[in-house]
């Protein structure tokens, strides 16, 4: 059994931003050397996720509106009498998930044509961080 | 380490539809042969889902429509400009998450008594994928 | 490899309840006695849920009221035919998600500073179980 763990750091511009890490990944998966396994992609911070979907700026667009639709930004939540304002960004990472498992065969990922790993940051402005770990052999 | 890899075809007929695969998993866990590890099975579509949930008629009804509720059908969507009509089919996709995680303990799938596990297509009428990964020893 | 299975047992008192289970899970760990690997924690409950957010009390309290907004209680559920009066719960555990996989790097959680691992029962008042299955090496 091998393991290879990496951190993908990103400087966050915009409150809200997706960001396509397959890339990434792939480039993580060539340095671990494994063959077949698992790489785990999980967000660090609690107001993000990691998701799988297209990589199509139309329906990313559309994937940002549906989220606040339903965790709305707002002035209502408990968690902010901590000092805190992002109590939606909270129920955005529940809703997007903040991890995805992503499966190794014959040392690439063994994904369907469309399929593309996505972070996405729900309160950003900030550096933010990927865990990456790769188990296999 | 044991890896053992397997596709599930299915013909999808219906525009959504609801497939208990666990029986599935059961057979492809005895061909891996392993004792302890992992089971993934993840959707290689991005407009279906995998989950693990009752196999009893009315909840999975229940569950299509309140997928539809929370992200429904409609011709709104950025994605359509692309010539698709299924954005609400992503949403849903996201929402019912696109896979799941099963242990394997003693050679059997580690669940309660009323875990079963469904491959969820919101965009059907073709044929479609499961990837099932199995890790472990 | 090596693997290490456990069943956390609750008493849950209340119809809802949200348990912090990142002690236990880093106790499993510590007699898992791995360096490297996943630790998957999974309700074995189909009308429950294990996420990772914040262990901020506020918070938990807005999680709850919105997994009500989103998946109300209420008479209308066709799962009701079946004596059940639970189906809101099933569809809370599906939001929620019924699991995680936290990463192990030198023997301990990788998570960030405020990750904490949280079991959401949705349909409490009797002895619920997660499980928890750690393999690496």
């Amino acid at each position: 059994m091998k393991a290879h763990t990496e951190y993908l750091w990103f400087n966050t511009k915009k409150h809200r931003e997706f960001i396509n890490v397959t890339d990434e990944l792939e480039k993580a998966l060539a340095k671990a050397q494994i063959q077949e396994g698992f790489v785990l992609a999980s967000a660090m911070h609690i107001t993000a996720g990691v998701y799988i979907n297209d990589a199509e700026d139309g329906l990313i667009a559309d994937i940002e509106e549906w989220l606040e639709k339903l965790a709305p930004e707002g002035p209502n939540y408990r968690h902010h009498r901590t000092g805190e304002t992002n109590g939606d960004a909270h129920l955005k990472s529940l809703l997007a998930h903040h991890q995805i498992m992503a499966p190794v065969t014959a040392g690439k990922l063994d994904f369907g044509p469309w399929q593309q790993i996505f972070y996405a940051e729900f309160d950003g402005q900030r550096r933010k961080r990927v865990l990456v770990k790769i188990i296999g052999e």
